[in-house]
């Protein structure tokens, strides 16, 4: 078979530092290659598809491709091989299934930015009140973001198809790629009836924590590199084992900052996550707590979460979650989880340049004040 | 590499007439091998996964697998040969696409209902109300619409995947199946801005015509079946030429019944398409003939399309139209674009088999009541 117009042919650099770089310029050589689909449509498809571009190459820390690269390294693949662009390309394709769940959650959480820009959603809506177009604009705003998602989607999928893996390397990688975006939209269909209350137990909270976060952002990319690499089961299960408690101590580390962290340093509003109502093992852990000890503290926290919270209400939760010893709780759950983590990593049969970085991004994401 | 739990076994009948009972029983075989995602991820998702699995078995004609089946017969491809079960699950597949388009499709142009029963999203909608749930329960549907038709098309792509077609078969179908999806994509795309009235042409709307009907529905399901068959360079023009033509006639008798259809045999309402203001290429005759000739028909147009429309003034529109001359354009249209494609058909080196029933399907297609 003939090398398609998505065949990666770049040489891949073995420096962590770079490959940021190397991710996005893989992004950027697919949005290339889907020009001959694009301009075909005309130029309000080429309007869409570069809002896609821009919100896929504006910026964000390539955590997934950065966890299924290594995790293909610390296996035993070759960064100077001939299968490494290849490689590279799938692993660069996770960051179009982010785009697709990050651009239809601003639509499900009604958010109005993203990175300091507005979201998709927002975006085309202001686009269409401008032009003064007929119909609703924020109706037309969610519809083109839902489309846009959709795509992103789509061509995450073209990109690992066109990346022309091997064949049994492509075997290996489906059906961790299936479980891994079923995965995600589980996760966020769990989130959405939590924030609905239909379940506010500590379970619920580690479940959708589990799916939407920890299996998603590195259990699953890590089990994605280690099956390109054909890694052995003993790693594959190690490797799991690393990201699923390394992965919820990411979001449980999330959720304190959600409520106590510093606007200065997070970006977010103090206190959002409360305004929010969302449902995190944290609050999960304060009504546990509330319900045993102290049923009015349950009561005003049931009755606070997702309200429009002033400042002082939110220092008074803040106190109330404290006292009740969820913060205690949680903190003591990202270190158990962080210790089992880590060492499944370092018992592990990983390589040992894999497990220093694999080591330093779990702290990274552990112990993170932003 | 071993057969995993998507692999099809069944022998595949070459009857055409048990063609939506064998699409019908790849599709439920599929969602029995998601069960161990789905079950794992607890009983919410459960329920969305059902959700899901209803909507696509619950009906429809099953015509792009119809048309894409037919196309690798006709191509060569042999119905008792070993490679028939992964061409039936592959093409089945384009069912899950079309139900992603069409969950996402309700939500955008607000339906409330699809073949008798409430839409996807209404379905929720209703769950989340009884329920008593927290939140906006409209949204709450929205938000689990939105994510049961990112399912749906993350599932279409796994499907294939578990198909394990031949790699160079595969290497074959997934430009040509992701060309499929970024048109069907993009024609949304061009269709919510002509709704928004940004450009009320001819050659707009047969361009939304061409790409959210033509090529997804007819041009392209042909062409994977080509594609898998290995047909050559000729008979892929000409399955593509007959696919257009046939697929933007399609439309266009979708055109004329949305307008002028008898609601007991259409089951929509009469003159739906105008009180939804859809800019198809019958309107946009009648605003071009209107704009050259007849100045208050052409105000007149504007101002009812996307309207409220009463049944004496849907009936006053359908004479306007008419006298206008855009219902015999459109009808001069089909015949043309009919006698082309089929003669493209017929020249073509298919076999006499796919030949006669896809000069049927034609027919089917574009003199249709209903």
């Amino acid at each position: 078979m003939s090398a398609g117009p998505g065949t990666p042919t770049r040489p891949v650099s073995t420096d962590a530092a770079t490959l940021v770089t190397a991710v996005e310029a893989a992004l950027e050589e697919f949005f290339v290659t889907r020009r001959e689909y694009v301009d075909e449509l005309g130029p309000v498809f080429v309007t869409a598809a570069e809002a896609l571009r821009d919100f896929v190459l504006r910026g964000g820390k390539r955590t997934r491709p950065a966890f299924a690269w290594t995790g293909w390294l610390g296996a035993g693949g070759d960064p100077t091989g001939p299968e490494a662009p290849a490689v590279l390309q799938a692993c660069s394709a996770l960051e179009l299934v982010q785009a697709c769940a990050l651009v239809h959650d601003d639509i499900i959480d009604s958010s109005r930015t993203r990175r300091g820009f507005p979201t998709v959603h927002v975006d085309f809506e202001r686009r269409h009140r401008e032009r003064g177009w007929g119909g609703d604009s924020a109706h037309f705003g969610t519809s083109v973001a839902i489309l846009i998602g959709d795509l992103a989607l789509a061509w995450a999928d073209d990109m690992v198809a066109a990346a022309r893996l091997d064949p049994a390397a492509y075997a290996r990688f489906a059906p961790v790629w299936a479980g891994m975006r079923t995965e995600v939209m589980g996760g966020q269909l769990l989130d959405i009836h939590g924030e609905a209350g239909a379940d506010d137990s500590v379970e619920a909270a580690l479940r959708i924590n589990r799916y939407k976060t920890a299996a998603y952002t590195i259990e699953r990319p890590l089990h994605l590199g280690a099956a390109l690499a054909d890694a052995d089961p003993d790693l594959i299960a190690a490797y799991r084992e690393f990201g699923t408690d390394i992965g919820i101590a990411f979001q449980l580390r999330d959720d304190l900052l959600g409520v106590f962290g510093d606007p200065a340093i997070t970006g977010k509003p103090s206190g959002d996550d409360l305004r929010e109502g969302k449902r995190t093992v944290l609050i999960a852990e304060a009504l546990r707590h509330a319900d045993a000890d102290d049923p009015a503290a349950a009561k005003l926290l049931r009755a606070s979460l997702g309200t429009n919270l002033s400042v002082d209400e939110v220092i008074d939760l803040r106190a109330l979650i404290t006292d009740l010893g969820a913060v205690d709780d949680v903190e003591q759950r990202i270190t158990d989880l962080t210790d089992r983590g880590l060492s499944a990593l370092e018992s592990s049969s990983a390589s040992p340049e894999a497990k220093r970085r694999l080591h330093a991004m779990a702290v990274a994401a552990t112990k993170r004040v932003a």
